[in-house]
Order: structure tokens, then sequence, then C-alpha cells
């Protein structure tokens, strides 16, 4: 069916199926619960959808999605404690700042190393993580990849890395259940699992 | 916190939470994914989302969605069977024409008694229906409602109401699981309930 033939209606199902979990049945049922909503609902839906592509950008300094470069984060003099936290994803900061405990700022490396999908050290923001550590006072490296098998291997390599800059690196630890994601764990987990943050040993 | 202090993904979170079944994890989770994914993806559903309610009416004959009103079906002199099968909503309408089995045309209702709610006859387009098959050559009148308590108290209101205008009224049955819902069950149900519909007797 070629698709200036659908219907408005096939044409959104046909959109929120490449959604995550939507299969067709959530889809359809979606998109008749938003004609049959109050028209704010699909209005500031679209808009919020339409708007985010434009409104978003990553910060230079930290690679977390924001809507100017240097973020919040980064340009608050008060967090510039020292202390650099590294996650893999901007949503894991995101779990991390709601966690409302760690007060220094952060790196987002986007990604972890996946050698068998062809991703290296070059795909991830290890080179610009170096230079920065390099360039500002750096008083302590939290890594915060998440404690799943890759997470703990670009842990190990970016401990590596940093080793010839003579910078305390921490890993954190106690708290986070292994295999679980820091997207989706609860804030006092994450509070937790800041707290007894452990020296890492390579 | 104030509408114009929220970021652009925390406005896209909170408009997707209003969405049935979509918590808060949920939500986020597709906010980043539209945020990763390519650009064409948050693109076409922002459109397809935008667009709905600009391009959607109601048919004025039959009360389906559609895109110009009379509907496509009302608009089909094939389909001037005189058979009429009267819906709860457009959603199980879209789901009989999924079948594939029915050639005649359909009343959309727009849901079903429910008098605890407030929702009485006038609430229904039982109105319009009535005055459709005094207008119009109707030879059957195919009562598929859901086999739920409601819908069968809608069937049998409306049946009720039809009996003056000496009509024959079937119900769908057979192949419909009690309890269940037109929108969400399978081709092949849909196809055996209309094959297998029986004299409405009240």
């Amino acid at each position: 069916m070629s698709e200036l033939r659908l219907s408005p209606i096939e044409r959104l199902v046909k959109a929120l199926r490449r959604l995550p979990g939507i299969g067709e049945k959530t889809a359809t049922r979606l998109a008749y619960f938003l004609l049959a909503a109050p028209r704010s609902v699909a209005e500031e839906l679209g808009q919020a959808i339409s708007r985010l592509l434009e409104e978003v950008v990553l910060c230079e300094e930290c690679f977390n999605l924001t809507e100017r470069s240097p973020c919040k984060i980064c340009g608050d003099p008060s967090r510039a404690s020292g202390e650099l936290c590294v996650v893999e994803e901007p949503s894991d900061l995101a779990s991390i700042e709601k966690a409302g405990v760690f007060r220094g700022r952060y790196h987002v490396l986007g990604g972890t190393l996946a050698p068998l999908e062809g991703i290296g050290p070059e795909d991830l923001r290890i080179a610009p993580l170096l230079e920065r550590i390099r360039r500002d006072v750096v008083k302590e490296v939290i890594l915060a990849t998440n404690p799943s098998p890759e997470g703990e291997a670009t842990a190990l390599f970016v401990a590596e890395q940093l080793r010839a800059l003579k910078v305390p690196v921490t890993r954190i630890g106690y708290g986070m259940p292994v295999g679980g994601d820091l997207e989706y764990v609860d804030a006092v987990t994450v509070r937790k699992s800041l707290e007894n943050r452990r020296q890492f040993s390579i």
C-alpha cells in the first residue's frame, strides 16, 4: 500500500508501531484514544514530538541533551566540585540527577564498547573525556556505566585510559542490582550506589 | 512546576503519560528512543498526530471517522445491499472491515447505554439510525454491539426501537467470546460471528 493512500488513522498507527514495545493492537488503541480524547491531548503530544528534535542539542562539554550548550549543569559554577561522573546515556544522567545526591558534573559516553557490533573506543566520547580531565581541575572520576557486562568492560577500558592522568577513579557499586539499568532503577538505589562507590582497581 | 519551565523532553514525557497504559518509565523510554532514532521516526509521528484531528471528520450518514463525508463506504454504490451493521465505535467498524466478509453499510452508535454514567439513548445515534431506516431501503439490521452487558443492553434497546419499523433484526453471536471486544478480536472470529448471526428475539 503506498504512503499516499493511507488514511490519517492508518498513517498514525504505522508511525506508532515504530516505537519500541508498541504493536499493531496497542497502536490502534492509542490512535482511537487520541481521536476520542480532548483535542488538547493530541495537540500537545504532536507539538512535543515535533519540537523535540528542533529544540534539543548536545552539550559541547558533557554531551548531555540540552536546550542550549553548555547545559545548565556545565554552566552552573556551584557544581564545579571537581567530581566528574561518567555515564553511558543521557537517560542515565537524568536518573542520577533525579536522585538529587550528586553535585558534580557529568560526561556522557554515548554508549558502551561493543566489539561484535563494531562499536570501538573511537565511537564513544572517550577522547573528549581525557581532554577535559587534562584541561579542568578534576579531583575524582566516578565511572557510572551500568553494571552489565558491556558497562563493566567500558568502565575498565576508561579506567585504563585514565591511569596515565593520575586522577582518582571510582566505580559506583553497592546498591545497583547486577544486570540492572540505571535508567529504570529507583532513586534510593541510585543514591546508595553513589554513596558506596569504591576505588576502581584494574 | 510551570509548563514554561519544562524541558522539551519533560514536556514530551508529560504528554505521553496522558495516553492509556503509558506510565512515567515507558514515557521516558519512548522520549529517549525518539531522540536516538532516525529523524524521520519522530517527524512522521509528530506529523501523523498533528494532522489526525485536522483531517478526520465524522461521516454524516454512518458516523464513522473519515477524511470526507459521506465516507467511502456510504458513497460506494456496490455496498447498497440493504444490510445495515450497527456497531458501538469506529474501531469496531474497522475490525469488521478487516475481516472482509461484510459488504453492506454501517451505523456507529458512538458508545453503549450506561445509565450509571448518565449515558442515555439520546447520547447515542439511535434517532439518526431510525431516521435512516425509515428513509433508505434496509433489508436487515445486524446488531454488532459487543457481547458485554452494556453491548447486550444496548442491542436490546435498539431492537425494541426497531420493532415498529418492521425491519428484520439480527444479532452477531457465535464466535465472539463473551466479555470480548470487537476491536481486539481476530479476523476469523469476526467473520464467524457475522456468518452465524441469528434472529434477534426480545
